[in-house]
């Protein structure tokens, strides 16, 4: 029997899709630039034909990639044209929601944020916010440890998970981590977060959730010079406040924001930091009271704080539309993520300008200041020659720079198929060779999203010689499969 | 050449301890009911010479381990007979402390406290707190993940930890961690963290370091009933309060620190509630508020607070002297380490004080209330035939009844040699080949600390029918090697 027989005998027949219309929307993630429509989508509804579907697929060698909303930024669910991709939208419930330990059991099709709405009838909710958070699901969170404006204070998506129920390649069912602090054997939990489906498939996750500050407000502030700014940013946190957000936008992210949704965002500023504080309304307001200070400290020219809730989301709305909006003074753009020390923010702002003009291409800079994670977008027309290269190749001398300053290639958008030769800048051929010994450790016939995250050793031996297109899959480690 | 002179060319003389009576201090950790002298004990003193015994023992097959100061309970540092213990006595140097960044870089012979003494200059310390915090060494508190009376609010080792540099089993140098938020690649600093030196050598140890809080004060309150205490615990936690410290001791344990260090705790309490909370003075009052008013509708008979620092000190002497006041007044004394529910602590007091009565053995019961780690002192005589078996069985069912419950068998001691047999109750089959292969996926050749920790299926199979005897090695695997 071939494969596709013995999937239909598992599957009802809307939930097998084997044509190229029908697979069509699953051949690339939120990476375009990366494309392959796989041999076949899967939909399964059930845990049993979740395992059956895996079983399958170790049976007859076919590769497995794993996807959620496929929202991600990397290339994480990039499918295989001769591998299996396993579309968990159907496992969309909230099994449990328990108020007494703030926790709630989901399955890994559920959105972001119907976590929080289902907790808010507790006065709870989950902390990570991803931008996308409104489409993308909690197993793609998890598989690539997304972040957002909240992390700085209440962690990533690993900081917020104390449990997670595997498939592995054999097509067990493993439970990593628990209620309990701590627990015995070795702690796999952090390692499954952002595994990125290469160890084991996210079939159920249990999350910390958060009683809801009783006072939220922003602080806006303009600022003559970035280097203020960022200046800015290292001595509120040096003050020992940590804001529930700290975001910074330069004055190419405020004016497109402005254009496209009027937040009232001060147009002649260099650049804005936006800070929100929560807690209790004495909290909040001793520390808007220091943060002021820092502010003024540092030459900010005009401060605003939000006094009502509609306010506080007015001040936020500009921000999140940054990246739609600078999509309407660009044809395209590529969005870089990277993180490095606060310290070097002005450093590293400043080596990007002059790369923004050595290529002569339009970089706005949109960030999670706070905790150094930069988000530059790069502005560019696919349809001119050279372009699309040209801002590939500012992306990756931007992610060196970060590794060069002691930071690293990504702060929550994964590794994917988007950052592999970045990865032979940022470790050295032993990690490489742990981080191997792991994969085969948990998938030694590398059926799971195989050729993701973990360039192999050759790869970097031979990066630096070789040239990255965008496009269709340049990289070998996919054609192999 | 046989080992023992090629190691000879390695170190000087002082530094390789060959004789029964140089050996005979290594000979257990602070768990001593079991003992083994090893084939030899390395003392090195630099970085080189430490990766050349790894190597020289890969090279002639000799199992590795590595023991920081010698204080873990659970065996996690007890030699093989046929092995090379190798002594970080030696790498005792606090290299750099960071202020800006609030972190320390250390050696992993640095004792847990002398990080905390350096960084006081700075108005920082390290938060993790074993009772043993004097003597042990930082890289020992990481292999074991190590807890303390204020993990409560601020974590376990792991969640103090940024950054591991190990040794390989094949004696290469692997940096795990570093000093971002999130970095690429599967994230295995926790899986080092409480590895108990099965997957790496912990050479050097990046720490968060904390700024010391401007007020701390103690709650001290008792309790005419273990379970009021207990339901107060529950409430403290309930009502989003994280006390820096939630103790608890019963009526034996309060007793024997009563007759030991004559702390002025109540006598006649059931049991007596320590809860520690720090912050500013406004917040710390409060909470302390807070804190009274749920003590008070628990029936709590009387509640003191400490005004000064040294009474605050005083508050917790008795509490800190509570194991070795018990051995005053029992020849011997087993100490558990379970990790439960909170909401169960009431009903597991209730089954250890019938278990208690059952085999005729006295058990203290002092622990960490807030986070649910019980450590039950079970009282016994050596020299008395069978109490040390009864002391064991009780131990165990006190920590099956912990995983019934929906806990686990260790909170912050490890497993080492002690909870092998308790592994095969907490995990299922696939759940134990994932944590073999991750083993032989860092050390192929099993040579570092082999049998430790992971039981192998084997055995599992065999527990039940098999009988455990303290004295000599009764582990299978320990006798393999």
């Amino acid at each position: 029997m071939d494969f596709e027989t013995a999937l239909a005998e598992i599957l009802p027949m809307q939930a097998l899709l084997t044509t190229v219309e029908e697979k069509r929307p699953y051949e690339c993630d939120g990476l375009p630039a990366y494309r392959a429509v796989p041999r076949v989508v899967v939909l399964p509804e059930s845990r049993d034909q979740a395992q059956a579907i895996v079983k399958l697929c170790g049976d007859y060698g076919v590769p497995i990639i794993a996807r959620g909303a496929g929202t991600g930024l990397s290339g994480g669910a990039l499918p295989l044209e001769h591998g299996c991709l396993m579309s968990l939208a159907k496992f969309n419930r909230i099994k449990h929601i328990d108020p007494d330990n703030r926790t709630a059991v989901v399955e890994p099709g559920v959105r972001n944020i119907a976590i929080s709405e289902a907790a808010a009838a507790y006065g709870l909710y989950y902390a990570p916010d991803p931008s996308s958070q409104i489409a993308c699901s909690i197993g793609g969170n998890v598989a690539e440890n997304s972040g957002g404006v909240h992390c700085l204070k209440y962690g990533l998506t690993v900081h917020n998970v104390i449990a997670v129920e595997v498939l592995t390649a054999e097509g067990e069912w493993l439970t990593v981590g628990g209620a309990a602090l701590d627990s015995p054997g070795y702690d796999l939990l952090a390692m499954i977060n952002g595994s990125e489906g290469m160890l084991g498939i996210i079939m159920q996750i249990t999350v910390k959730l958060l009683p809801s500050p009783p006072v939220a407000r922003v602080m806006l502030g303009a600022f003559g010079a970035v280097q203020d700014a960022a200046d800015t940013v290292a001595g509120v946190i040096a003050a020992g406040i940590i804001p529930a957000g700290l975001e910074m936008m330069d004055q190419l992210a405020i004016g497109a924001a402005e254009d496209f949704c009027h937040a009232g965002y001060p147009r002649e500023a260099a650049a804005i930091l936006l800070c929100e504080l929560d807690g209790t309304t004495s909290e909040v307001e001793s520390q808007l009271e220091q943060v002021q200070k820092i502010f003024e400290l540092h030459r900010c020219s005009e401060i605003r704080i939000s006094n009502t809730e509609e306010e506080r989301q007015r001040f936020w709305i500009g921000r999140k539309s940054a990246f739609p909006a600078l999509g309407r003074i660009a044809p395209d753009y590529y969005c870089i993520d990277g993180t490095i020390p606060r310290r070097h923010l002005g450093f590293v702002l400043k080596r990007i300008a002059e790369l923004s003009q050595e290529y002569g291409l339009l970089v706005a800079n949109v960030f999670h200041a706070g905790d150094g994670n930069l988000h530059p977008l790069i502005a560019y027309d696919g349809n001119e020659d050279s372009q699309l290269e040209a801002a590939e190749t500012i992306g990756g001398k931007i992610l060196e720079l970060c590794v060069e300053v002691g930071g690293t290639i990504t702060g929550e958008h994964g590794v994917g198929v988007e950052k592999l030769n970045q990865m032979c800048v940022q470790f050295s051929a032993p990690e490489l060779s742990a981080f191997h010994a792991i994969k085969d450790a948990f998938d030694p016939a590398a059926l799971l999203n195989p050729g993701k995250a973990i360039p192999t050793l050759h790869r970097c031996a031979e990066f630096g010689a070789m040239h990255v297109h965008g496009g269709k899959l340049p990289h070998p480690e996919l054609e192999r499969f």
